[in-house]
């Protein structure tokens, strides 16, 4: 039987100790392929890169795995893995991570390693992985202590069409973790400011910084089961459609 | 009565035809302050700015608005506005593009303009504006007469909290829009490649292209509605919980 072939992407670029952690977590499973960000590339959730063209670079070759890394985004890299890398060959799951810091809540939006997933998942089961500390030494052993498992199970079970897996693990030793929960987006918002600067010649600037609000609470959504111990496994599609509003704002039709 | 507070954003940048068409559709109902970028920022989705501080400049003041540039991506643009130059003051709407392009079906993710929207509606009502057109020299005679139209009523009767409108103009004379259609978003994908080239120095790289494929086309969808002459106006919202799926992946709980 052929070995399932994956494709592993991040958002933390190509020197990130969490790119070990999913190598770690996968090799077990089937061939694997990385292609990653040149440099660190948080934070640009779904964004693709339309008015520069693409390097791409084999940098590693280790135990059977190539590594590239390039100057895309992390959505670039799985079109680069669909459309160069591994054109022509079917490709039977994307992994995403392992990212430094959490990807609960409304930080799905914002986040390259779920974007990643997310645009994986128009072809092929996708699973991202995220570990709530966003220190560069982070623990990942929980993360991959479970990432096989959920690994191991998805490529047995599949997942359905057109949705992929948000997966974040809880920044407590392994030994407390409770197990995995299925979740739901955490409503919530980032609580952000601007913080002002002056340059060295006497320019003004702005650095973001923020923090997450969770305004939810209830026990189905991805904060309650991290602060409570257990991974949280959210399922994640790509319609924004809000069907809930669809009536309210159909006066819209007859404005005028 | 004090007037409506409006900011206006984009992703086409400072000097973009678009720009200066949402202007026109929003001046005779507010107090209008536009920030955009400084370049053009197409396919940025909702990405943020982490790794790097803010340059915000006035560039023009005329007609009682101001006009502000940044080195920020579409969603930065938003921030900027709420926490640094209408620090303490009560946004009432914020309006992006008007998009040279169609952000209709998945575009939405990669959609500068549309994630500029999502960020304003977790404080703000907030309208994405696109014309079916990517031409520089695009006409904007029907989504300025309908982008008046639709900023005058949801001014009036507000948004759902935490919804805002994905509007879309399709490419044909005004006389011929039939009007206005609420739509969800059409089931789809990019069919993409990676066009390979060689640079002077006889290294590789590659472009991005490709099309959008609908595989919807059915009659509340907004591709439907584009392609039979109406403006299509999708309520978007930031959940993307895959709740269909949830007991599809129930199995992983128990996953060993």
């Amino acid at each position: 039987m052929e070995r399932p072939l994956i494709l592993i992407v991040n958002d933390d670029g190509y020197e990130a100790k969490g790119l070990y952690a999913m190598v770690e977590a996968a090799k077990d499973f089937g061939e694997i392929v990385v292609i990653v960000p040149d440099s660190v590339r948080s934070g640009l959730g779904h964004a693709i890169t339309m008015n520069d063209p693409f390097r791409i670079k084999l940098y590693r070759e280790e135990d059977g795995i190539k590594y590239y890394r390039t100057n895309g985004t992390p959505v670039d890299c799985v079109k680069l893995g669909q459309k160069v890398v591994l054109r022509d060959r079917k490709i039977d799951l994307v992994l995403s991570g392992i990212n430094h810091g959490s990807n609960s809540s409304v930080s799905v939006i914002y986040s390259g390693t779920v974007g990643a997933a997310i645009e994986a998942s128009f072809d092929t089961a996708a699973i991202a992985l995220s570990v709530q500390d966003y220190s560069s030494d982070a623990d990942f052993t929980a993360a991959v202590h479970y990432g096989k498992i959920i690994v191991k199970s998805v490529l047995e079970k599949g997942l359905p069409p057109h949705v992929c897996l948000n997966v974040n693990v809880p920044k407590i030793p392994f030994e407390e973790i409770k197990g995995m929960k299925i979740t739901r987006q955490t409503d919530g918002y980032w609580y952000e400011d601007m913080e002002k600067r002056v340059d060295p010649y006497g320019r003004e600037y702005y650095w973001l910084t923020g923090y997450l609000v969770d305004t939810d609470h209830k026990e189905d959504s991805c904060e309650w089961a991290l602060h409570h111990n257990y991974i949280s496994i959210q399922p994640v599609h790509y319609d924004l459609t809000a069907y809930h509003a669809m009536n309210d704002i159909k006066y819209l039709e007859n404005a005028q």
